[in-house]
């Protein structure tokens, strides 16, 4: 048999199998309803082939203390559905023509599908972590609902501006992706009443995010649609000054400056500057030093682990660490 | 001292205005952030004059049966902000350029902000369920915000379509305005552990929800915009087959068929045709069979009430049925 890889998810996938069999069936049943709208628009997005990291964080630190029952597969579930239904609204907000390589859902079913089918997917959501009937677990997801909202009005409101400041960057990912991903670490030893290590958990989860995310922006200007599901340059169309812009601004030739300022805080994007915007990311270590950030965190997601008893499903969660900080090379 | 008027909300504000004096001073509070776009565009909303209905009938239900605590102004709370969400996500789903004589809060600040705030302003909400801490009112009001989704795509799905009926259109309004109003009168009894008045009550929610959006229909094609909040002839521009359509549609020649087919499923509608959408709801009986309806469920509403104790309070819930049902006169 091959070495498992270190940076791969594929791990993590094999040790919770049996139970994310359950998730995805409940997904597929619990996104149904006699609209037959709801389960259209819900199938479009959940089959299109996410990769589902966050419950199966949900499964796996339930079962690092042997959990048994079912709380851990509908929370899973409900971690997706809130996840589903920000995809759904963040594509309205920010008009997002490609999802997942696909059409958006918006550019399908409109708009209109879109909020409220993310609105049907959110309580139902709620529905599940009722039915598991912990007060705690409740206490985490709604504020994880809130404050991932107000992450993205505050991504909104610093849209197509440069001197929003790097500080503003991070409480932005800080919230619209790295609180669900704690929240789903913090799930497990919740319900396995494993208290001593909700903490170092959920502060994994909040590391591997903020790894994750920050990576994602610096995609932006690598990879390409085939392997992302969207398009380079995305993120500069729609007028994002994620760290990478905004390192390399604050780097740039008073042109390279100007640059900026058209892309994003005019929107004047061609398709030429997607690949002049990713020269200047290159050359002032702006990406360079975007990764370098994204393995701060992952360090820290990694220190975090040493807090819970080694096992193999501990290593199967370090290495979603590596896999999150390698997906640029 | 004049006799309190039978058919008026203004005895349940007096029964409850000390504790909606905390609900008020909980609602401002908790849509503040330091993302200032969010309570810009909460409080354009919540401060634009709504009667404030839901976390009333929270509140009232509560007293009823004496409870002391502070669950029901926390619940209160949070009917208000679901409501308030709802309807920030309904402007955007039909394009509304009013709400509440104001400009829409999407035509200051953009469809973004309103999917964005409403989604703070229901994580907000479940927040303070939680905090309440009943696993019950969590339930019913989880319910809820999947059902309300729910019927707003039943009704999204059934839009601009005369062929839906009127079993479609009631379980649109059943869902869409009756399922919070009766998480809304069911809060009470949950909170102040009245279990066998749950049922009745929330049963009385429902009905009164029913009447209150029967009428509601129907004053699209009476009152006037400055009692309304709304323009006459909005459902009717937004291709809404409210139930005075469908009736009068059932009943009309072939040529008013043809102007129904014209401004509901074609969406024509010109400033004229409002008038004339007017007298043919009247002409056929199709208004006053709708305000027969709205009738039946006053009724049913009042029924309900009659298994709950007399008291002070339960003659003002009796009081918001008439207010309910006389709006129309």
């Amino acid at each position: 048999m091959a070495p498992v890889p270190t940076s791969s998810i594929d791990r993590l996938v094999e040790s919770v199998a049996d139970r994310m069999a359950e998730v995805n069936a409940l997904i597929a049943s619990h996104a149904g309803s006699d609209v037959t709208m709801i389960p259209e628009v819900a199938d479009h997005l959940i089959s299109s082939g996410g990769k589902r990291i966050r419950p199966m964080l949900t499964l796996a630190t339930a079962r690092l203390f042997d959990y048994r029952g079912d709380g851990d597969v509908k929370l899973a579930t409900a971690v997706e559905y809130m996840h589903t239904a920000t995809l759904l609204h963040d594509d309205v907000v920010d008009d997002s023509a490609m999802r997942r390589g696909k059409p958006a859902a918006r550019m399908i079913w409109g708009n209109q599908a879109s909020v409220l089918v993310g609105d049907f997917l959110l309580g139902q959501a709620f529905k599940l972590m009722v039915d598991v009937g912990s007060l705690e677990a409740l206490d985490v997801f709604s504020s994880a609902a809130a404050t991932i909202s107000e992450g993205e009005v505050r991504q909104l409101a610093g849209a197509k501006n440069l001197s929003v400041g790097e500080d503003h960057y991070m409480a932005v990912i800080d919230a619209k992706t790295a609180a669900l991903f704690a929240a789903a670490t913090a799930a497990g030893p919740i319900i396995a009443r494993a208290a001593s290590y909700r903490a170092p958990l959920e502060s994994y989860g909040r590391n591997l995010g903020l790894a994750f995310q920050l990576i994602d922006d610096a995609l932006d200007f690598g990879g390409d649609a085939a392997t992302l599901g969207k398009n380079v340059g995305d993120d500069l169309r729609e007028g994002k000054a994620t760290l990478p812009v905004l390192l390399a601004y604050g780097r740039g030739s008073a042109e390279d400056r100007a640059f900026w300022e058209r892309c994003i805080e005019r929107s004047e994007v061609q398709d030429e500057d997607v690949l002049k915007a990713r020269d200047l990311v290159l050359a002032t270590g702006a990406l360079a030093d975007t990764q370098a950030r994204a393995q701060e965190f992952a360090d820290r997601a990694l220190e975090d682990l040493k807090s819970v008893p080694p096992a193999p499903m501990r290593d199967a969660l370090a290495e979603v660490v590596g896999f999150a900080v390698s997906r640029l090379h």
